[in-house]
């Protein structure tokens, strides 16, 4: 799509920091990184959300995140590090080309610290569960 | 591996409140969750981070995301959702076995707001690239 940054990226045609590339996956450095070695893998092909990926696809270009991330590991001496697929405006995607950021973590850094998690009320679980297999 | 809590609820021997199964992996929803719906998608094989995991069933893996994410957000009434794959300690991975937590959003509600980007100075993009491009 001409009018997709990721695409442009892609296609070469928009300068990155590659990382890696190959016919399905183009992966480079997150110009707005979170931390140093924030890294962007992206499928060549444009969807908006991991949802509207083809399932075979989405599973040819999340083989290559394993690898790539490991890389991005040792390449920054990095203790552990996050994958993460932000999916709509609210989930905060910003470009709209389904694209997985590996952001690499030390210990204490503070990124993500902000996790509240909380418990379900007696058989809130159960009614949520219902809903989602039903959609599924 | 009898002493891996996911192993135990895939297994069926630890109950949870299931959303979907197959043969490679098994989701249900996050007993400490931070939206309603927070699920978790956990392969049935036992590997400790995604770089551990072979590509090819990595790949399978994550071919079944897009499907589940599709449902949980359907399913609760979403504005969008985060699929989120912590490795290690510091990225804030509490249980060793691999999995892909599927957070559901809603525009506001807060749930990571804490991402504080910044800029590369000149030439440390390159650097950072070139010692992830030689770890690869």
């Amino acid at each position: 799509m001409d009018d997709c940054i990721f695409c442009r990226i892609a296609a070469g045609s928009v300068p990155s920091t590659k990382i890696y590339e190959d016919d399905t996956v183009f992966a480079f450095l997150d110009i707005a990184p979170v931390s140093d070695g924030h890294t962007l893998v992206v499928p060549k092909s444009h969807f908006e959300y991991i949802h509207d990926c083809p399932a075979e696809l989405l599973g040819e270009v999340c083989s290559r995140i394993g690898r790539i991330a490991g890389a991005v590991q040792r390449g920054v001496g990095a203790d552990g590090y996050n994958v993460l697929c932000n999916n709509g405006r609210a989930a905060g995607q910003l470009v709209g080309h389904l694209h997985f950021h590996i952001i690499p973590r030390r210990s204490g850094d503070g990124v993500f610290d902000k996790w509240l998690s909380f418990k379900y009320p007696p058989a809130k679980a159960e009614r949520i569960a219902q809903l989602i297999r039903k959609a599924m």
